[in-house]
């Protein structure tokens, strides 16, 4: 029944217990199991039904997860749940050093809850698989993986889980968490942005639709897909994210006075 | 030299003269000679040169341009400088009642305008090709023309017309001034005013783009491309903008109040 532990073979099969096993990470959990690694995983909410018919081991006691004995323990919660569920880690169940990686949105957060918390001993990658089930649906190739080796000394074990996502075809992007997390404001808490605001706005397809709406019907569909938590994390829990926020307001205010200085009709062209 | 007038043959040839040659105009131009018919221009700026390229009748006078006997009068002016060209019309230039047709991204306002200026014996047709340079490059095939017959008693000429639109493949939407205004603040000013947020924030790729987010950088860019003129006419002159403004204004209001109650960790899930 006991797969193998890793090893120095080309293709390591890992143990990777999850915590937080929500909807990404049972979408990254499928294609860690095609290629071959053992999962266990436990979550506040009970998968034990999905996890059984996934081949998947589920412990609904945290400790007993711990005690499993994993080469990499994988983080997947929430952003805005991620200290309460780090802080109540029982990590004197670890049997051994163990390489912690999160997968958040966001990345200066879980690295300094996790640098603060985590036993010294332990390992600490930080990474964004920049897709999710959608956008990932049919395949990685070329879907951007971001990570930051922030306290790795077991380079074996880390390279072996980076591979995991090189051998999807993933672009692999390495760069500081304070590096994603001011591109991060600028792109996709934008988006989430936007697309937030259509969602309020019930904005729907009409019989006039430019190509350009389309799009922002799509980005808005996008949205309502995810959770308004997930939304409020990378609002929250990045800190670039509220000069966004005001850079937009102020982009608003500064069109409608534009606006209201040409309705002046001094510019009149033919 | 004098090509036929409008006859009762099954493909007529007309005689277009467009007021206001600027870029929309130019590559309505092209399709309309393509099917034969026979084009005179009349412009603020001189697009003398331009026009003899491409095989079109400039006028400098707007008067001599009346006075050349056209079946159509076809307005593209931009949407803040309408009132004040149709104001300087000479109508008593032209020889016989004459169909006026507008193609401007607003519909009520040269409506109004029109119908206040007009001889009583033109005819009016409101339109709106809701495509352009960008969009229509390929061919219009399934583009949507949108128009309102004002006020057409030549049903022949007025249909003449429409064929050239339906015979390029156009989705042809017949809807008053007013449905058109409505639905076109919730769609295409919409569009607009997030383009010019996006070209206001200076919102640029970065290596870790989403795809969501890519769509945003499109919408930007087309933006970008369209005079802040554009913009600011669709806001002044659609009298249903404004309210789109407010409601993106309270969306973004709302989205902060809601993600500031859940700073607050009453909710935390794993």
């Amino acid at each position: 029944m006991s797969p193998p532990s890793s090893s120095s073979s080309q293709q390591t099969t890992l143990r990777i217990g999850i915590i937080g096993f929500g909807p990404f990470a049972q979408f990254l959990a499928k294609t860690l199991m095609k290629q071959g690694h053992f999962i266990s995983a436990t979550s506040r909410s009970d998968y034990s039904d999905l996890c059984t018919n996934l081949g998947i081991l589920f412990f609904r006691d945290i400790g007993a997860f711990l005690e499993s004995d994993n080469d990499i323990i994988m983080i997947s919660t929430s952003i805005l749940s991620l200290s309460r569920v780090v802080e109540s880690i029982p990590f004197h169940c670890l049997k051994r050093p163990t390489l912690f990686i999160d997968v958040l949105s966001v990345k200066e957060h879980p690295k300094d809850v996790l640098l603060r918390i985590l036993p010294e001993e332990c390992d600490l990658l930080c990474t964004h698989p920049m897709f999710g089930p959608e956008s990932g649906k049919d395949g990685w190739t070329d879907l951007t993986f971001m990570y930051d080796m922030v306290r790795i000394r077991d380079q074996h074990l880390c390279s072996s889980f980076l591979q995991i996502f090189s051998t999807e075809g993933c672009k692999m992007l390495e760069m500081t968490c304070e590096e994603h997390d001011r591109l991060a404001a600028r792109s996709q808490f934008l988006t989430h942005t936007i697309g937030r605001i259509l969602v309020e706005m019930e904005v729907e397809s009409t019989p006039i639709d430019t190509k350009g709406f389309q799009k922002l019907v799509q980005v808005k569909e996008s949205s309502a897909k995810d959770s308004f938590d997930l939304f409020s994390g990378l609002f929250i829990h990045n800190r670039f994210a509220r000069q966004q926020m005001k850079n937009l307001e102020v982009a608003i205010e500064k069109l409608q006075e534009r606006s209201k200085e040409l309705q002046d009709p001094i510019i009149s062209k033919l």
